[in-house]
């Protein structure tokens, strides 16, 4: 069996499978913003976006401070470093399998034409 | 309102939320497998591997293909380049973000220090 330490790859995921909450995090990375300035932006209602915020806050990808009635929300500590080398890994991994197929085919390719003269001789 | 064209990027995430379907990639990433290799691997029912293999395929990470009463699967066409660009464009965000507020704290700094030496004078 594969053995998969726990990771915050799960959580980073999950976060970033929907496009309102990539969209929030594009635009903290512009400036900071209250939940209501992002509801605002994405049309959505102040519970909506706060579910959105509650997500990313849990998958650490933003920070949140609550001063008087305003609650700010920046970008969290995460660079997402894990997941980047995850897809980078699994890039290369892809690469190399398709890699491997196509001098499969044309190994076959080869062979197939190398018959070709064979029978014709 | 941030517009954000429909993408691939929700599907492609939610699957890689997941500790199990990130294996089955990397898994695949080493050779072509069965579903009843998979499930045995990732000591799962065959019922749970048909589901993990069915959310990877909807989101084209994982090609299947039934040869008689066997269902092989094999790395899908995407090669998660959309992905990767999304992560990318975020870390660079991310670090920009995070050097203007290192820049504000040391102008902080020597501000401080600068009204120290003001006021020892």
């Amino acid at each position: 069996m594969v053995q998969h330490p726990p990771t915050h790859l799960d959580a980073s995921f999950a976060a970033l499978s929907d496009a309102t909450r990539r969209g929030v995090l594009e635009q903290l990375g512009r400036g900071d913003a209250s939940i209501t300035d992002l509801a605002e932006k994405f049309r959505m209602t102040l519970t909506g976006m706060k579910k959105h915020v509650g997500v990313l806050e849990q998958a650490g990808l933003v920070a949140t401070e609550k001063v008087g009635r305003v609650r700010t929300c920046r970008l969290g500590g995460r660079r997402l470093e894990e997941e980047t080398a995850w897809l980078e890994a699994y890039r290369q991994r892809w690469a190399a399998r398709f890699d491997a197929l196509d001098e499969v085919v044309e190994e076959l390719n080869r062979k197939e034409q190398s018959d070709g003269r064979t029978q014709r001789k």
